[in-house]
């Protein structure tokens, strides 16, 4: 057997070369911290992207990324509406009640990790009104999906409606955010704050980066509390700049776009190769595919990596970097279990 | 006026070339998280430097290995003995009280940063034993101290066997560790698990690296939850593998070592420069000077930063990388201020 | 109309006479806190009790008893087992998330609010060994529960063997616990300790008390944390004496116990009479009722008061001072509506 | 020897005769948690009292009163100037830090536990306005101090004035406040709302209460969320008639006064019995004197009960019931040691 095909995670990948060569270039002394020009420049640059004065920061990692934006929506003694399968509930280890010192995470249901305002409906109105009660502050989604799927910017708008008529925050789990906006092809402004997105997570680690998100706040009177958690998070890097080169040099020539693209198309060659076997429609760069435990058994045998998903179910993740032979491989294998 | 030549902060100082080659030597397809082979190799190589096992984390900050340090020592209804000057106390904005859920810090006084066994002894024997009291858990000494005081192997110890009197874990903020050994040319371990330190805060980020330190445990079955809290705090990067290589890079030859004393050498000659305005002995990277107002501006006129450090002081931080020519010029402003 | 019948909830409840006779009996000047006499005895009452040496709290509320225990029990990185109809998760405005620093509830489902060892087990099973998921620290069960059924000492016992093998703490939550004792007719020690139960909240406000519970530790080895945090809650009355006071009246010739089989048969009678639309078993003090809304609204109009559980549920809780003429009220209503 | 004589805490008291039949009264069948007649009419009692709309709450203890009102003055990441030997960092067992999720307690130093507005303006003008401190968010005073010492209106004023400027939020622990407004004969609306205070612990508990202190909110708007803190921390007791109950008994007929007016009086005794020994002015009910250790001794073989106050030091309270007898004892007492 040959070297591994790693479809376990687009964590897996490396960071664009563009990237490196951004931290590369950053490697002199500087001013500490978020001080630097290119730290500094984080605000122009995304206001620019989103047609509207925003604030942005820069954070590590995603998990990070959410637990803050949550923080700032929501106080300790409140509740925030998402998905039973979401990230933030079910992948960041408690970040989010670490963060919001033990907000209540309200889980709702709905077709592949996806919520409609509907299903939130139904879910806030199932807390009854009394101090017995945790009451809910905010609303988080996550576009794309866990599971793959990507909002229309009516669908988030729908829910943008719902967040006002109920006095809620909104955030946007953003970390396959590049995905869905190749996906979509909608424009980022339109997939957010017109939709009513109070804070976006902005996810670059999956779309070649190296170690950096952003956290964009739409409304902008949120950021500097947002910044003293993030320092009191021990998440203020003292060379931050490395952080902000990676951002920037992913948003320049449209690299996060074209990298998302790649790694979508690459996705739904695997969806057509998996055929009826397919389990959630491909809308971004996962792969969910119903296969037995012989099969899967095989396919680890053929070298691909990859994560049970329950019970019979596989996923199959391709990343912006994933060799075009290792998805021809795949695709061929899918075609044959 | 040319170029800013900055004392103000070890953190303004670029990385280390053998850093940014070791990452650019790990941007390859790899295992996401710490499941990488350079990350695996930690504990062998911190438990090789310090002539024993160790259990061996990295993190992205100070900030972040310090207040996971003491939240794994110290419940939130307890307290952590520290020097009044202390990081942990005035640098952090509140991390460990964060971490920690609560703890208080309490707070002892001591000559340049330092504590004494007697300076802490004195300080727990002021906390009656009463269940209306917070009773201390945990003793964390920065070392090198934030005056640039370096503790001796004897001194680290004799603070050690009051922890074990007394019951408490000892905790050592080493984000200047290195300059520490360099001073003292003691060995790691004497400095520390022979003297009693229960966790670590290795610093590598004033030292040449990017964006990593290390978390080292002498008591190895504090690791496990250590990590648990750094996933939750959104501390577990996703591509770790380029925070390892930074830490192993240092390592490697002895590169954080020599780098620490060509930091220390230049304060040396700062403090040699500065005579008998000269106000904590230099026993690291840090020279604090007495200067008047107009001659702190005469200096910035010059172009040199610099932090004021309370009325009529100056305090100084000399680089792994700061230029000769830097150095020489500052000392000579210092000898004729 | 008359007085309001109130069925609402055993809190509406008076105190009974002898815990008032017992408070006057202690109003004179005494040793503040826990220090007086009578808050010294509990723990040989309770040892006396339960058949063998524990250790017991007094604590104003059944919502800082039960949070109490869980932040003994589990750390704010872990998570807790209990049923989705939970009182803990449910009514007590997130006072478990409070009290352990953000732990998170895992919910699991079960009839009559009733958790059987394979429902937590399978809830269990569903939870990836991963530092990326909240790993569960204890299971938390309420006897009797939200839905009026007891828990056989054999069902518990159940749970605690499970909790052994998975390395789980047990806490109760007995609210009513002096109701499921008086319908089962098991003794404290089967249907708690013998059972794997590390921590009972027993309940008295709900049974003739002021506001007094006890926190019964059967791993005594717990109490000294319990009552640093109650203390650190803010829940260490000056006066202790009279909340010691109540739990000691209630104790003594057995009141709890007629007290919990007065209301307990009251709520027999009124599930007789309401037939086949009782929803659950009458195990305690409340009774379930499917009523449609005209049907609710005419019992009110005769002065019951209840609360609408649910659409076209009505639930009935029988206090144990529930006047005797307002029981054959309610259940004649109820017979024919 | 007879029986102890204790001057050790004014929680030694035994509650009022009112208090105890206000009590009684309350004894019947009646709604839960604070919707009761009684619980309802605090607000227009306390309005009355403090001649202008207030809000306010019962809560069992003044430590929970304390560092509620502290959790809804100051978020997580900011801190509460307050003196170095208030209650609130000493014998509160970190419930600030608690409710506040870990707000960082700035001590501050004044005589006899008292703040001056210079006191306080010092403190803040060595906190560096940056993003690695933690920046205050609200001052606390103790009014009367632990120490015993009484603000006038005016010097609160001068407090409240720095608060607004430098747009803090003010706190009054008013465990003996009663006190401070029988010896300055201030009204209460000029030693609170009139002088800038927020919130204001209005203590009973050491003034012939059970078991109950109120929550006073100048500024209404908090008050909702103090009320779902209170819950979330288990003191939404089920039966707060009970407390409601001792607060109007006490306001009534002025008894909170006579009460406080007895107790000063007793400790005016004792500090002109002490002389030159007497360590700080009596403005309320606490007398600190100086004693030798052997001149302690005595005065406990004598039957008297106080504690030591740091070397060489006592001290001694005065409740409202202490009997005139072991006033003039201890008075005699004090004349001859």
């Amino acid at each position: 057997m040959g070297v591994a095909m790693r479809f376990s995670s687009d964590n897996a990948a490396a960071p664009h070369p563009a990237v490196l060569e951004a931290m590369a270039n950053a490697a002199r002394r500087d001013t500490a911290y978020d001080g630097d020009a290119l730290s500094r420049s984080l605000d122009a640059i995304m206001s620019n992207l989103f047609e509207r004065d925003v604030a942005a920061l820069w954070v590590a990692t995603g998990t990070a990324a959410n637990a803050l934006a949550l923080a700032v929506l929501c106080p300790p003694y409140r509740g925030i509406v998402c998905h039973r399968d979401a990230h933030v509930q079910n992948d960041e280890a408690g970040a989010p009640e670490f963060y919001t010192h033990g907000a209540k995470l309200m889980l709702a249901d709905g077709n592949a990790a996806k919520l409609t305002a509907a299903d939130i409906a139904e879910r806030l109105d199932e807390i009854a009104d009394d101090v017995h009660r945790v009451q809910p502050a905010a609303i988080s989604i996550t576009n794309a999906t866990e599971y793959g799927a990507s909002y229309t910017a009516a669908e988030v708008a729908a829910i943008g409606d719902l967040a006002r008529e109920r006095r809620l925050r909104f955030h946007m789990d953003g970390a396959r955010f590049a995905n869905a906006v190749a996906h979509t092809g909608a424009s980022v402004a339109d997939l957010t704050w017109r939709a009513g997105v109070d804070v976006l997570s902005f996810g670059f680690v999956k779309n070649g980066g190296l170690g950096a998100e952003a956290l964009v706040f739409f409304d902008t009177s949120l950021a500097a509390e947002a910044r003293i958690r993030l320092k009191r998070a021990g998440h203020l890097l003292s060379k931050g700049r490395f952080l902000a080169a990676q951002i920037i040099a992913l948003l320049g020539e449209d690299r996060w776009l074209d990298n998302a693209r790649a790694a979508n198309a690459g996705a739904t060659l695997l969806g057509l190769a998996a055929g009826t076997r397919l389990i959630h429609a491909v809308e971004a760069n996962e792969v969910f595919v119903r296969v037995t435990a012989s099969e899967a058994a095989s396919l680890r045998a053929q070298g691909f990596e990859f994560y049970d998903w329950g019970a019979g179910e596989a996923r199959f993740v391709v990343s912006w970097d994933q060799p075009e032979d290792e998805i021809a491989s795949l695709a061929a294998a899918l075609g044959h279990v």
